[in-house]
């Protein structure tokens, strides 16, 4: 066995951090789409993120292959893939139009991690691989986490029929030319090897404004929050002259919608003085378009709904409030409220074990860390609920994702991904 | 001076009744659209209307003129318009697929007066004519009033080039053919002959609820609400991710829009209390419809806003108000509103001694009488505020107006149209 080689020999901090910068920026000019990135999955734009993080894995002597899902594994030199390891995981598609950080980031923070493995020329504690996702964004086929849901035998038959926005083109028809297992998908079959993955790690931006708040350039991820939703629920009420009815006989939809957010509001605001994890939302919220009008009592509002929490008991229990609000105001102001489908999303926890991993490293590099919630999914979610598991790193990040403004700087990426490295080459 | 004759001996109650069936029934017939009536303002349905007025005044013995806005004066044999006179007024249009009864029903209860004025062959202790205006609905060319406010040199130059919804002709084409006086009203001339109306009466079908909801057949309006109005406000807050963004860190319109109603709400309920007049309205309200999303925290949200009420002082008062607690929702949710140009309609008071001649009559009538605002506009305001004592005789009616299901009973007219009677037939 080779006596532990330092860092600095062969790959100092300057080099680590400039490859670092050549990486994202080579990432942005190979998907850029003029004003953001564009990286389609199972497209144009998702195959030149995937064949820079080939090339760049290949020219350092790491080894490249790929899953029964057509996700990239890349490994060191050795592991013969037998054995569970750390997987450190992320996306390489986009959102149309996106920013180049949102899955790209954890990309090569995975990458740095194992290339500096590779240049200490030590054995790691564990073995330790980067799985490059493919799918994870849900703007082109409606679908998230298709990647990672693949591996687990999680795709429904009739995503694989889902058409692609704008062109049409199936799902099925896009996995055709990647060498994806589209038999095993469809029988649904666990296409992940056995033994593969002992801990899933996930270092991602911050897709909120928390950090950036709260002056935090790392912190770590306790939970994927879930979420409960409605589409669309109607309050229906009635309409009316809005001079010539009083209050007293008034059914205004308008007014009956504004008490019953403003009374969910105040549960809200309890429910996190008690210290639950939970936000609300109505983010659609509409008079009828045809029959709007100034001087008409609203008849009718259509809104949305969702509550989100890391939770299941607070999403259950909020959505019990929400529904006898609703029977409350009702009563009160004399509309009715007509709900569609309730969506269920799961969330997940992160494990208690990795989480400690992260926060025993995070302390021996001085970090003043904290831990915070994901409100967005992210394919962690995924590997945790399918009993991995699993961790997250957020690392600091302006303007939120899904756009051109994503902001990270270098050196919160750098704190980010030292952290993972600690967490890589230590004893798990 | 001849001797007053009992009413029994040439149009007992039986009699006038049936005169008043057979004269809704011909209007609606000679309007019907099908589905429910169209008297188009200087257009066929309003001259339909016209027509049959002054067929059957004339037929029974009464005189037909016109004013230099084309209204129709109706008035007893002997009457040469040089005294001033109680004005029985209504209006002979409606609008697309209205009802029936709306401005209808106030025309015949005064053709039905005068008749029965005449019948009787006495004469009355006043002058009193029935003035049958045209153009009280916005519906066509957006204004309303129009034949009034001509009256009284009220409507603007560019009035006359409103155009009608549809087939762009002007208002001032429809006038050409009616003998209206278009350079008087150019030159907003006072069209009304000097001394024509000593005051001004008119009945009117009830188009809100609170007649129905408190078995009142008949009452008397106290005034007509005007009303304070911004046809867009906007409230911007800040988008953002559903999941991600903490309540700490929200900027969310739609729920400081709710908060702001609700606020409103509040003072609107104490304001009732203390027994002022009062309504308010948010007819429009929506999120963006290119942006919203149900996981997009909503960044903007617009609404109208409306405050109705008899008392200027209560509009502005309550403006005052709508405006602080913008200021104050701004603070706390922060958030900005903006406002578009705020207009005004002014609200009119009926005159108290015409009131109380109602009253006194509706006493001696042995009526249950109660006195309600109206919300709704009506040619009565134009006349109240033009200086001339006004009143206004409401009628039960089920169903709002405007549409074809207006339901008025002949007995409830029939209650009104007596309390006319016997205001136009007392010394004033």
């Amino acid at each position: 066995m080779n006596a532990p080689v330092d860092i600095r020999e062969t790959m100092d901090a300057a080099r680590w951090r400039a490859l670092a910068e050549h990486l994202l920026d080579e990432l942005r000019a190979r998907s850029s789409d003029g004003r953001g990135v564009t990286r389609e999955c199972y497209a144009e734009g998702e195959e030149a993120a995937l064949n820079l993080f080939r090339e760049t894995a290949e020219q350092y002597g790491l080894i490249c292959s790929q899953d029964g899902a057509a996700n990239l594994i890349v490994s060191l030199p050795g592991d013969d893939l037998s054995q569970p390891a750390l997987i450190l995981g992320s996306h390489a598609d986009s959102v149309p139009q996106g920013g180049n950080f949102d899955g790209g980031a954890g990309v090569v923070a995975g990458l740095l991690c194992l290339i500096r493995l590779l240049g200490e020329r030590h054995r790691a504690a564990q073995p330790v691989r980067l799985l490059v996702l493919r799918g994870e964004e849900s703007a082109y086929y409606g679908r998230a986490n298709i990647g990672s849901r693949a591996l687990f035998g999680l795709l429904n038959p009739s995503d694989l029929d889902a058409k692609r926005q704008g062109n049409g083109r199936t799902l099925r028809a896009a996995l055709e030319g990647t060498g994806a297992d589209i038999a095993g998908i469809e029988a649904r079959s666990t296409l992940m090897p056995a033994n593969f993955a002992s801990s899933y790690l996930e270092l991602h931006i911050e897709q909120g404004p928390v950090m950036v708040a709260r002056e935090l350039p790392v912190a770590i991820v306790t939970g994927i929050r879930g979420n409960l939703r409605h589409r669309r629920v109607i309050c229906r009420g009635e309409a009316g002259h809005s001079g010539t009815v009083p209050r007293w006989l008034r059914r205004d939809a308008v007014f009956a919608v504004a008490d019953l957010l403003m009374r969910l509001d105040e549960h809200w605001n309890r429910l996190l003085e008690r210290g639950l994890d939970l936000v609300v939302t109505s983010g659609i919220c509409n008079t009828d378009p045809e029959r709007q009008a100034i001087s008409r009592i609203p008849g009718e509002v259509y809104f949305s709904f969702e509550v989100r929490s890391q939770s299941f008991e607070t999403l259950e229990g909020f959505y019990e409030l929400f529904r006898s609000e609703c029977r409350a105001v009702a009563d009160t102001r004399h509309v009715k409220f007509e709900f569609d489908e309730r969506v269920y999303t799961e969330p997940a926890r992160m494990d208690e074990a990795v989480i400690a991993r992260l926060r025993k490293q995070a302390e021996q590099l001085g970090y003043a860390i904290e831990l915070l919630p994901s409100g967005a999914g992210h394919d962690a979610a995924v590997f945790a609920n399918a009993g991995i598991p699993s961790g997250m790193i957020f690392v600091r990040n302006r303007n939120g994702s899904h756009n051109p403004d994503e902001a990270m700087t270098v050196d919160d990426f750098m704190r980010g991904v030292e952290l993972m490295y600690a967490v890589a080459s230590a004893a798990p």
